[in-house]
């Protein structure tokens, strides 16, 4: 049973098993920290498509193909799957997942997306809706850009608070298992906005969210801080980071010695000239299926929080005078299960 | 407990009560056949504000606030929201529900998005995830032809499988309760895309999910169509309705005796121009809220299969010679509570 704790928190007693991940990325995601941990990459990011598009729906494709197969699953193992990503109508999630015939919820939570689809997918465990659940999404640098900025044959140049939209995706199978990682709880996030119209400050339209998801987990459920070795925010980048340790320092709330962030993770902002910090769908969904969920399972680390965060941006309401929303959902990964958990699959 | 008879169908044993509703439109759904039985019409589609998309937002937010203020709830009250819609980013779902602070899960699945949240919100009750969840979602006839088709200004002309996107919204909130209706079972959508192109025609694009998710629902019950009094799909109009007859007839269904679908309720074709019927989230949604909630809430109806159906279709995918994946989510609503259900709130 998923035991509500208030204000959108649920812990999930019989804590459901990350049973299977799969994450792909192109040459850019290779040449950073996490590079030999993806599961495939391709040197070019049209991955051999005609459109920027279709190389993102191959990408999203790709992860839940690795997915499956790690797992050693077929797609008639998936009750449900959760997916959603940055483009309009959400055409990557769509066309990748189309033909596998699983029944399909479409969410739509920006960058948020891996978060809220994991929660959704354990939740659906942790309820007996079905056996087993997948989340999935993805982004890609040439396809937001174009949807979300300036074409990139404009030559824009970049500012220093904006961020690289990571070309990649990750999926994850989540179901009953004995296997760490465990998902031990959710909060679903509540939209905040503080008023930032800037398409290029993304980290500071979302580190509003994050602050308050995270003040609530740990007020909810009495947790502390030093409970965790990793915090880890979706895409906040550096400035981004940099607010939400002062928002939650005003909370009284200190994550300084356990946060890190996707957006910092995936690339080394010293070398790879991503101004500050990678971004999108794929940042958190790669760097949550390459790097954090392994360790968990390996033992690595114990207890993670992973809070993708979303900047709810579209350029309709933005030319319209309208500021950008955030979100932020949270998800507890844990080397152990809960009272009820870890059960045969 | 949710039952789960496989392929995306779950039987809701507990059955949440639909507890409240809201539906509002503008004057061209006022003069429809259920114009007296919207909560709130506007004689503007612009409703006082500056743009189709602020208005859209206004009408989605007054539906929340009218479902709310009906029930007697303060948005404290609603645990969770499930809410999207046509724009890109789902902008009406984001602004309206921006200043609620209720936890937020953002859906995408274009015109199924009624179902796929009343799906949702009845599923979080059902497993105990919240106390009272709510589901909405709006469409706004301007706003989707400038995004989807072209500018009204260009005054192009409309083919006769073309359907009118409703200008309205609708809101539900579901919890437990003793009063009808109740929410007894979903079967969640599969995409199914027989390769429609043509963005005049979404009941042919839809049609093959709406006969797939339905077909399943009987198989994974077996249940007959005669043991509903309507089977109401979402948008299909005239042109995708009558294929849905075809297509389950050739699975030896027939539902002709209770079909309806709401673009065919919402206006009138002889009287109002509409060609092949209404369409948009809020059709569905509209239609679901002030038609058939408050006739199960009376007992004029008793048993009734909601199946909002959903085109997911991009501009931007067709221009690259994509077709457009249809999606279908069923709710089984009743008068009548299931065997663990009609609980008290």
């Amino acid at each position: 049973m998923a035991k509500r704790l208030g204000s959108g928190t649920l812990l999930l007693e019989n804590s459901p098993s990350v049973l299977s991940f799969g994450a792909v990325g192109t040459k850019k995601e290779g040449e950073g920290p996490l590079g030999n941990a993806l599961d495939r990459l391709w040197e070019d990011s049209m991955l051999g498509e005609d459109t920027w598009e279709k190389a993102e729906c191959r990408l999203q494709k790709e992860a839940v193909g690795i997915a499956l197969e790690k797992g050693g699953f077929t797609p008639e193992d998936l009750h449900f799957i959760f997916a959603g990503d940055l483009l309009n109508q959400c055409i990557s999630s769509t066309y990748s997942i189309r033909d596998l015939g699983v029944p399909f919820v479409g969410l739509f939570g920006a960058c948020s997306t891996m978060a809220e689809g994991l929660a959704m997918a354990s939740l659906f465990v942790e309820g007996g809706f079905g056996e087993r659940a997948a989340a999935a999404t993805s982004s890609h640098f040439c396809s937001a850009e174009r949807q979300f900025r300036f074409p990139l044959e404009y030559g824009g140049q970049r500012t220093p608070t904006s961020q690289w939209t990571v070309t990649g995706s990750g999926a994850a199978i989540v179901g009953k298992g004995k296997q760490p990682p465990f998902v031990r709880g959710v909060t679903i996030g509540r939209m905040k906005d503080m008023g930032i119209t800037d398409a290029n400050n993304m980290g500071a339209a979302m580190a509003p969210a994050a602050s308050d998801t995270i003040a609530r987990f740990f007020r909810d459920t009495g947790k502390q801080p030093e409970d965790f070795d990793l915090i880890a925010t979706g895409d906040l980048g550096q400035v981004g980071s940099t607010l939400l340790l002062e928002l939650l320092a005003g909370e009284g709330i200190s994550i300084a010695g356990q946060h890190n962030d996707c957006g910092l993770m995936i690339y080394d902002r010293e070398r790879q000239q991503v101004e500050a910090g990678g971004s999108g769908c794929g940042c958190s969904a790669t760097v949550l299926c390459s790097h954090i969920l392994p360790e968990l399972r390996q033992g690595a680390l114990r207890n993670v929080l992973f809070i993708a965060t979303g900047a709810l941006m579209s350029p309709t309401a933005v030319q319209q005078g309208e500021s950008i929303p955030g979100i932020a959902h949270l998800v507890w990964l844990s080397g152990e299960p809960g009272p009820g958990g870890g059960q045969a699959g």
